[in-house]
């Protein structure tokens, strides 16, 4: 059945229905009381989810917009950056800060690996005129299904000096992130992850370190500039109008995520993680990601041998109703990638390994069609 | 009845029940077959009603955004641009080149009057040079409640050569706007106006001109890029992920509109604002912006005598469920606004102006209450 889908990609997730509800109410004055109080609540569950005492800004943007916003409010042209790439969306950082004259350099892993913070630590040292400004990293790189160690990273980069600007932009709710306490200096999160909520917004956290090097930076900028979003905040306000279906969202979704709790929300995300790893795996599939690096948010898996990854998507879509996402840049057609991210439970899990295990079946790839499901209701009895 | 909200202010603006439930629908894929077919049927509705037969992008970000992108996929830092403004949002597109690098030479005319195409010609003809590369421009100015001729001014600007960059964000769906016959270079219109959508997306219409001088423009971009808007609309996609739920009501909201149809549309914008104009003048209450430049979208009224702007708002939100903007800029005391756009009907109006007589009345103004409701009666009644 098309019509009906199970949506597992690594965004935008499934929405639940009281989310998708408050985006639906009459619109309302961004510049009014009652917006007041919504950014208000809002603001201080964000600050709870990223475990900060600073500033944390809602953007209208997506993702993308609130990495820009990092690089034009703390960089200025010519200035050096230290691009830490695991894949794609670490590469797009870095193209993004080359785009406003940065100048980057790069020091790349193995896409499905994980960075190791010794390289970072190494290459650090040897800066001793401590010509980097900045460095710059994705918590959970969504195109290889791989996670940054940022509990170890964060440390090495304080002990340097250079800012710590980190894409959790998949990453945020669906893993710890502790934005004070590892020292990451801007924070960049997506609405439509493991928030729950559509696309529209993306969430930006601000270190007192970030604030400072703000007031130096000469990246030309306007729409992203945090100090009009402070300079708004103290009144209630957002300095241009705000997706506000999306701020609704945003309010009802922290009530939802504060009643399971972040610790059990992020447990959550580890059980179901395994599970999808667990029952790819039986159905005799390879992962792409490392294992001691696998991201709880997304999993990786390798091309079936003989089958097209686009006619294996194209037969779960429209005959299961199941939406996986392919890869993307230079391993496009190599993997497809199983989001299980924000609204995802149990049940999705042991649904989605069962229309895979028909699907390849169907597709001459030989597997024991409810090994897959099988195995992951074995992981999520633990 | 605090809970029930007449919102007639200039955005957001009132959304329609069954757009409102349209951006409640499940999640998608924005880059699978579905989110395609949404984005072609959308994008042949944009350039309907910008009356194009050019490039319109949609992006996820706010009118400003779309300002912030006008600016930067066109112009080169040191290039000096003319900014033709009425108000504070002609003050803002300035202040965005301003930002970028852009050298800005003023032609300012009177708050509350349109700009004067013979001096717009005048400044143009004495630039025999061709330094100037851009002209700047709002079509409704919000903040006044006048709108600009640009039917007069557009063939003006393409007589020098410059390139026409127009704020159309409130003006779009309530005043004509025809961007090829008067050869506007880029357009920015907002989803939370006339289009009747909430805020989240702007609409951005472009040239041939205003493409090709993109090519020669240097002020870094990313985000923004038309480039990257072109290339990945061809796949029916959006570079960056988009504000999903604003897309489905952007194509509800078309539908709703072509039912309508574009000049109905116009003429019912018309209608209504001139009942509002009789109503608040019937009241003894003075209209700010110039009867000749008086906008179809919003209503600027001159603060009534004795009593305090922000009273009166208040009283008539906290007791009448009617919510109006206040002043912006320099004028912020001096006026109120309703507007007048989207998903307005005659009852709103006629209401509207019951509830200000009642208000009014209520705080000390001498006026004779139903006389703003009759007069707009009168006017609806032709």
């Amino acid at each position: 059945m098309e019509e009906k889908q199970l949506l597992m990609i690594p965004g935008p997730t499934p929405v639940p229905p009281s989310v998708l509800l408050a985006g639906a109410k009459p619109m309302i004055n961004h510049r009014g009381p009652e917006f007041a109080a919504l950014l208000a609540e809002a603001t201080v569950g964000l600050k709870r989810i990223f475990k900060t005492e600073h500033e944390v800004f809602i953007l209208t943007g997506s993702g993308t917009g609130g990495l820009e916003a990092a690089i034009v409010n703390t960089l200025s042209p010519g200035d050096l950056a230290l691009s830490v790439s695991i894949g794609v969306f670490g590469d797009r950082f870095a193209s993004i800060a080359k785009a406003f004259g940065v100048r980057v350099e790069t020091l790349d892993f193995a896409w499905g690996a994980g960075a190791d913070p010794g390289r970072i630590r190494e290459r650090l040292a040897a800066d001793s005129g401590k010509q980097i400004k900045a460095v710059l990293i994705t918590q959970n790189e969504t195109s290889t299904g791989a996670a940054n160690d940022l509990a170890a990273i964060g440390p090495v980069v304080r002990e340097h000096g250079a800012l710590l600007l980190v894409d959790g932009i998949s990453s945020l709710l669906a893993m710890d992130c502790q934005m004070d306490a590892w020292g990451l200096d801007v924070v960049v999160a997506g609405s439509q992850k493991a928030f729950m909520i559509p696309p529209g917004l993306c969430f930006v956290g601000v270190s007192d370190r970030a604030w400072a090097a703000m007031e130096q930076a000469t990246i030309p900028r306007f729409y992203w500039d945090f100090r009009a979003a402070k300079d708004y905040l103290e009144r209630g306000q957002t300095p241009w109008t705000p997706a506000v279906p999306q701020v609704f969202q945003l309010v009802e979704a922290i009530r939802i995520l504060e009643r399971e709790g972040l610790e059990a929300c992020f447990a959550r995300h580890a059980r179901l993680a395994r599970a999808v790893r667990a029952g790819v795996q039986a159905l005799g599939l390879e992962l792409f990601a490392q294992p001691r690096h696998a991201s709880n948010a997304v999993t990786s898996v390798r091309a079936p041998k003989g089958v097209a990854v686009a006619d294996l998507r194209k037969l779960l879509r429209t005959k299961y109703g199941v939406v996986l996402a392919g890869g993307q840049g230079r391993i496009k057609d190599d993997i497809f990638r199983i989001g299980h991210l924000g609204y995802v439970s149990e049940s999705d899990i042991i649904a989605t390994l069962g229309a895979l295990g028909l699907a390849l079946r169907e597709l001459g790839f030989e597997a024991d069609s409810s090994a897959g499901a099988a195995a992951a209701i074995a992981a999520l009895r633990g």
